[in-house]
């Protein structure tokens, strides 16, 4: 008995200490804290004003278990999300068939297999439980308040073009939400050079759309051609003309309606192109890889289309190259894209035949050079010749025509199909991308080639030189082969990172990256991300095992 | 007893009910309804291993207490931030004393006063307890931590020329943090065109540092002349160069180096120009007005010097004006600002005394235009000449010589202190911003000119016309004045909203656009917001009154 009354002061006690203390606890729950603290005074009250034995024990019982029960609530932190058993995702499919027409809920080997492996990635991934195609926000919202009944993950997908398993099957299953089928343009204002869509559409389809209405307006972000928009803005993608246009995490998203895992709807900013009301929540979307929510809607912004011509020059090697990138960019002239590429990747568009031009096997920057004006058009060219020639550069060849410039531009972007021919039969390629300060970027191509060559993997630069983002194809044929290909990218990413640079330039985390994460941006940073993750994910419902690093032992702010 | 028992049963279903319910708590603590569940059958096995009497009793009672208390802690919502008591302050500043040098922690009225209330605001502020100088980022975490462990509020302060009083004391007094004293310049890199400082550092001292240098790069955000990077940062700042170069809220900020309200110390993100590694935590901290953690260090990006030139042209009215930028910024041309002034703005221009130019009293439009070559240039000016013709625009003056450029700027630079003056001895401006689609920016200035005129208020209206933001100068002699200005400001945000525009384009929430987020954004987007705030800063000690809602009753993710 006196036991007992000595350990209930000794717990009344431990409200007061955690108030005072630091304790990291503390900064997850100090709200329960304070509420303990509050309470301290009310069951003593109860307690010392009983007469009888048995009241007394009991509830000196109750007032000990009373705050043994609130201290361990307090004191437990959260567990790693549990979800529903195989039998609540049967219940849960079920529930689906029910709230949706036959075709939309899908269940076929086949359908779980290709939205849940992509044959762009060579990360770990399961088949989904169950593919269900959303035609509206309300039919989102459906399907995330089904997830949370039976805690069942959620995978969005849309474009599948995704180089880092985002869009892989959670071991165990879940709900794969296909958006493709929500492909809508909702407006196009073309006044306020913006536009309303839906995430299912491609840019490229966007573009298409503006060019037959005779709109002079265009979506600059461009990532790969098949790339949808809701993917582009949850990547935080980018593309060749992030030099100029600058990327997702800019200002070309303006708004996003966005279902949150709670079945909540919001929209995040209004449709005008500027404001200062707040931290702006489209950006906690934008690369969040839909592990925050389920973008449904967004207003873009267009940039004007402005007369570009193309033009190619050689170099004695990369580093000459760079230099003449980071002058020819501080020039402020219209430049849309520098592409950087090394002597391979010339042999594998040269080997593919019928290349736009007689190219050299060399080291090359392909320009794609913006004017306004026919004289700023020329203007520029001469400019960039210029700088090419001071440092070492030649063989520069501006198109003469449209036709050659568009030809010469589709060289570039070939480089995929013309590597994988190069590499020969039955050859596939592992695209990654790292991103550093410029300044850096000869060193990091130099040492990274250096890798390859020694290890024998048949490869080709490509780099987005005026903004240091910088990628290999690395091909291969066997699993022997693939693994000496992990290596390199994990070195390659390790190197970038020891030049102050970043795992990832444009293609995201997904699976791929995450292991890089703490060290990038280090224990605190991470800790962040998961601390919001954790605040508006509480069920960890939303494309759970992407982005953030597994191990839990980050700090948590 | 048997009543005992049945409430234990009772209490043990429980968690069960609101694991597969739906409740708004639920959303918030999960894992204590999870963990709940989960030692259910650990105390039942408990409960059941006992045969004596007051056994019993006790651990019967123990149980109850146990889940009662587990759930009271459960369902108690976090409560509004409970700060120290002035006891607690005094001790907090005695600390800060024993922590810092004298000089750096100052309590005399004079500097209470100027640090908690603004003269270009008309908000209700107080004056701060104590106001603390640090000079490193350790600094800010010992201020921190002093703050934590007293609960005490956080006010960061720097440049001062907030309009809506970000840097107001709080009700009740609190820590004045002026980040004035971090102003250095860490590093320049100009081959990656990017700069490393301290909060505290002005824009203009960064450009004016760069010019002395001999170094063709220049920071392109620019607002309030005197405005420091920090506040520019946590305002999501931008001015006249945001048509070109959009705002904070863009790319400008490659990084942050933060102190949580955790006292933890964080940096954003690398060095590189691109990353996809996550959501961008930066932009948390964009336009959070420092409610989320206090800013210690910056690298920002920095945008080459491109040669401009400077023109005016007169218009019939604000709607051929606007007709006439739409058209102009689709065009592609370099064009850094467009500035539209109406009629009061260039009389008091005029009145002023020595305008650059014999300038018309009637609605003009001021464009800076860029051109990387002479010839892109002046080929820029025809074309901005062209479509001013088209859209009724006449005295179209290109300046002739970069000082008359100069000048011309100064003019429209001038605006306040012109107005001031015009608006004769002892007369205060009241200055406030809305944004807008573009197209809909002559109906919010017809109106709301309509609206100033029959208040009889004196005013002038200035807009970055290419953004759609558009600010009025309303000036005031009497209290009865002001109280007129301040519902022409109230309608004027209104009439905003309803064009699908924002409450304040770029001078920020702080405490005079607050009670307008709810309709802008929606419950659901502010509780988002605050969702985000309470998981980061649980105590709520960083800049509390500021940006958030007062009203609690916004749903929460």
């Amino acid at each position: 008995m006196l036991l007992l009354l000595r350990r209930i002061c000794s717990a009344r006690r431990v409200p007061a200490s955690l108030l005072s203390g630091m304790s990291g606890r503390e900064r997850l729950y100090p709200h329960h804290q304070r509420w303990l603290h509050t309470t301290t005074g009310r069951s003593t009250g109860n307690a010392s004003s009983s007469n009888v034995f048995a009241l007394a024990l009991g509830s000196v019982a109750l007032g000990l278990g009373y705050y043994v029960g609130v201290y361990r609530a307090i004191e437990t932190p959260p567990p790693k999300p549990v979800y529903g058993t195989p039998e609540d995702f049967a219940h849960a499919i079920e529930e689906l068939k029910t709230l949706f027409s036959e075709g939309a809920v899908v269940t076929n080997d086949d359908q779980l297999e290709a939205h849940g492996f992509s044959s762009n990635a060579y990360h770990p991934g399961f088949p989904h439980s169950v593919v269900v195609y959303p035609d509206s926000t309300e039919d989102v919202v459906k399907i995330v308040n089904v997830a949370r009944k039976y805690r069942m993950p959620i995978v969005p997908y849309s474009g599948g073009t995704s180089l880092e398993g985002h869009f892989a099957g959670w071991n165990g299953g879940g709900i794969c939400i296909d958006m493709s089928g929500m492909d809508n343009i909702i407006a196009i204002h073309e006044e306020d050079s913006d536009l309303v869509c839906q995430p299912g559409v491609g840019w490229t389809e966007i573009n298409e759309t503006l060019k037959e209405k005779g709109i002079p307006l265009f979506f600059p972000l461009d990532p790969g051609p098949t790339a949808t928009i809701g993917g582009m803005l949850s990547t935080g993608c980018s593309g060749t003309n992030a030099v100029r246009y600058g990327t997702a995490k800019g200002e070309w998203f303006l708004n996003a309606t966005v279902v949150l895992p709670s079945g909540e709807v919001i929209k995040t900013r209004r449709r005008s192109r500027k404001s200062s009301a707040g931290f702006d929540t489209t950006k906690l979307f934008i690369g969040a890889e839909g592990t925050l929510g389920i973008v449904t809607e967004v207003t873009i912004r267009l940039a004007p289309v402005v007369p570009t011509t193309v033009a190619t020059a050689r170099f004695p090697n990369m580093r000459k190259a760079s230099e003449a990138v980071i002058e020819i960019m501080n020039t402020g002239i219209g430049i849309q894209c520098i592409e950087l590429v090394d002597a391979a990747f010339m042999r594998a568009t040269v080997a593919a035949g019928n290349p736009a031009r007689k190219y050299d096997i060399a080291d090359h920057l392909f320009f794609k050079l913006q004017g306004a004006t026919p004289g700023a058009l020329s203007e520029s060219v001469e400019v960039v010749k210029k700088i090419v020639r001071k440092h070492g550069g030649d063989r520069f060849w501006p198109a003469k025509t449209q036709e050659e410039a568009e030809a010469v531009w589709t060289d570039r972007k070939n480089g995929l199909y013309t590597g994988l021919a190069y590499a020969g039969e039955g050859a596939k390629a592992w695209t990654t991308d790292v991103c550093v300060p410029i300044s850096r970027l000869p060193q990091l191509v130099y040492e990274t080639q250096e890798d390859i060559e020694r290890s024998g993997i048949l490869y080709t630069v490509v780099g987005h030189a005026g903004d240091g983002n910088f990628h290999t194809l690395l091909f291969f044929k066997t699993d022997e082969e693939l693994n000496t290909v992990r290596g390199l990218v994990h070195r390659m990413v390790e190197r970038a990172l020891a030049l102050d640079g970043t795992c990832t330039g444009e293609h995201g985390v997904g699976i791929g990256k995450k292991e890089f994460l703490v060290e990038e941006l280090g224990e605190g940073t991470v800790g962040l991300m998961k601390t919001i993750k954790r605040a508006i994910d509480p069920l960890g419902i939303m494309n759970p095992g992407k982005l953030y690093p597994d191990d839990d032992d980050v700090s948590h702010p």
